[in-house]
C-alpha cells in the first residue's frame, strides 16, 4: 500500500527493535503516513537476523553510526541504562535537524545521559509509550501494542516546539494518546503505577522462592489468581527492569516507602483485629479500581 | 437431562449463592450426576430473588433451619467470619449422617468455629476450592469456575473417609483437581499465593490514593500494565477479604513480614546500586513464573 500523503518522516532508523522498537517498525509498515523507509539497529547478530526474517524492516543493520546518517529521525528503543553509551556514539553523526527521541521508561536519568552530546542540529524529544507485554525480543511486538495507550512526552528546556508537534504526530499515528508532562512528574507517576509494581511482583516470587522446598512446589501448585497475576509481570526483562529501577531510583525509593509504611500499617490492623480500618482500606482499593475501569484504563 | 447414575448426593443445600455458591449450583444443573435436588439459602431477601430469576436452584429459601433439613450435603460458601454463627444455626438441624462442607479460604480458623458445635452425626468434610474472580454476588458465577482449578481438602483428626472421598467425588465433577493437605500447611500456602498477594494489592491502590489529589488523578489516567494487574484483584469483596485476613492472622503477619524483609532488601539494593543482586532478584522472579507456566497454571 502506498500513500498519496507526505510521510511525517523520511526514514526513521529504530535501534533496539524489541518489543516497543519491532512493534513501532510493525506499525510503519502497515501505515505509509508514517515513514518512507525503515532501518533497525542491534548489537546483537541474532536480533539482527531474526527481524531479517520477520522483514519489518526495510534494512536491518549492526552499525548504528551507518545506520542513523540518513535518518531523519532515531528512536532509542534500548534499556534505559545504554542509552548514554549509544547517543554518545551516534550524535556526531546524525543528519542536521533530525529529530532523537527515546521511548524509556524512565525521563530525569535519560535527558541526563543524553543531554552532554546533544549539539544544536539535534532536536532531542524524550518520550516513553506507556505500553508493554512481560515479553521481550523482536518476535514479541505487534502492530497494536500501543492503539489507546498513552505516550508521555517530557520536553527538555531547549526541546523546539515543531520537533514536540512531529513527536506528537508520530505517536498519534501509532495510536497511542499523547500528553506532555514535566519530567519530574512523570517520574513520580511511573514509580508508582509501574516501577513499584513490577518491584513488589518480583520480590513476591522471591519470598515464595525463600520458602522451604516443599512448600515452595506447592506454592507452584496452587497458585490462585491473586499470586498468577503477580507472576505475570514478574516475568518481565531483567536488564530493562534492573536499569529502571536505577534510574529512577529517588521515586522508587519514596513510593516504596510510602507503601511500606501502609504495609505495615495493615499488617497491625490485622494483628489487633481492627475491622474497620481493613475495611476502610481494601474499600479504597475497590474506589480505586472502579475508577480505572471509567476511565477505560482496565 | 436425565440420567441413570445414581447422583452423589440426593439433595444439595448451598448456603450463600454467591460467587463460588452460585458456581456449584449452576454446574449441578448442568450435570445431573451430582445431586438431584438444590436448595439455595441467604439472608438477603434480594440476593434471593436474583437466585430465582436466575433459576440455578430448585428451590431458593431465606430460612436455612428449614432449608438444611433434608439435605444429604450442605455447603457454606460464605465469608469465612460467618461460618461459626451459622454453623451454630443449623447443625442441630441437620439429617443424621448428612456432610457438612465449606469452600471458606482458611481452613483452621474455620475448623476452630465449627468443631464445637459438631455431633457425631455428621460428617464435616472442610474444603477450599482455589477459584475465584475478582467479582461477587449469584450473577458472577458461572459453571466452568472450577474446571482445571485445585480444590483442597484439609480433614480434621475426627473426619471419616468415606465423606471424604465423597467430596472428593463432588469436587472432581465439578471440574477441579483434588488434593488432601494438612490445616497448616493448607493456611501457610494460601497465605503466600493468595492472601498476601491481596493486601498488597489493596495497599498499593491505598498508597496511590494517599498521593496529592493531582497526581492521583494520573495515577488513573496513566495506569500501566503492572499496576491494573495489582488493581483487578483489589476489586474483590472487602468483607470476605477482612474475614480472611483476620482469620489467617498468624500465617499472613508471617508472610507479610517475610515479604517486607526482601522488599527492604531489594530497595537497600537499589539505593547502593548492587546490580547483582537486583538482577539476581529479577531472574528468580522469572524462574518462579515459567515454572508456573510449565505447570499450566498460568
Amino acid at each position: 500500500m502506498t500513500s498519496l500523503q507526505t510521510p511525517i518522516f523520511k526514514q526513521i532508523t529504530v535501534i533496539g527493535p524489541g518489543l516497543i522498537g519491532s512493534s513501532i517498525l510493525r506499525r510503519i509498515q502497515k501505515d505509509h503516513t508514517i515513514a518512507e523507509y525503515t532501518i533497525a539497529v542491534d548489537i546483537d547478530p541474532q536480533v539482527c537476523n531474526r527481524v531479517k526474517e520477520l522483514k519489518i524492516a526495510n534494512e536491518v543493520s549492526s552499525d548504528p553510526i551507518q545506520a542513523i546518517q540518513n535518518a531523519d529521525c532515531v528512536i532509542l528503543a534500548i534499556p534505559v541504562g545504554a542509552m548514554q553509551e549509544v547517543a554518545k556514539k551516534i550524535i556526531p553523526h546524525m543528519k542536521k535537524r533530525a529529530i532523537l527521541t527515546d521511548t524509556g521508561s524512565t525521563k530525569a536519568s535519560v535527558i541526563a545521559a543524553i543531554t552532554p552530546f546533544l549539539t544544536n542540529d539535534i532536536s532531542f524529544i524524550p518520550a516513553h509509550p506507556m505500553a508493554g507485554t512481560e515479553f521481550s525480543g523482536p518476535d514479541a511486538g505487534f502492530e497494536s501494542l500501543f492503539e489507546n495507550r498513552w505516550c508521555l512526552i517530557t520536553p527538555t528546556s531547549v526541546t523546539d516546539r515543531k520537533s514536540i508537534h512531529k513527536i506528537e504526530q508520530f505517536w498519534q499515528t501509532m495510536g497511542a494518546n499523547t500528553r506532555i508532562l514535566s519530567i519530574k512528574h512523570h517520574d513520580k507517576i511511573c514509580a508508582i503505577v509501574s516501577h513499584l509494581p513490577h518491584l513488589l511482583a518480583f520480590t513476591i516470587c522471591n519470598t515464595a522462592d525463600n520458602l522451604a522446598d516443599e512448600t515452595r512446589s506447592e506454592v507452584l501448585d496452587y497458585a490462585a489468581s491473586g499470586f498468577r497475576d503477580f507472576t505475570r509481570i514478574a516475568a518481565s526483562d531483567p536488564i530493562m527492569w534492573k536499569d529502571i529501577f536505577l534510574n529512577n531510583r529517588e521515586a522508587i525509593l519514596e513510593m516504596l516507602a510510602r507503601f511500606m509504611e501502609d504495609a505495615q500499617a495493615m499488617a497491625k490492623a490485622i494483628r489487633w483485629q481492627d475491622e474497620n480500618y481493613i475495611v476502610k482500606t481494601i474499600k479504597k482499593g475497590r474506589k480505586i479500581r472502579k475508577s480505572l475501569i471509567n476511565n477505560k484504563q482496565a
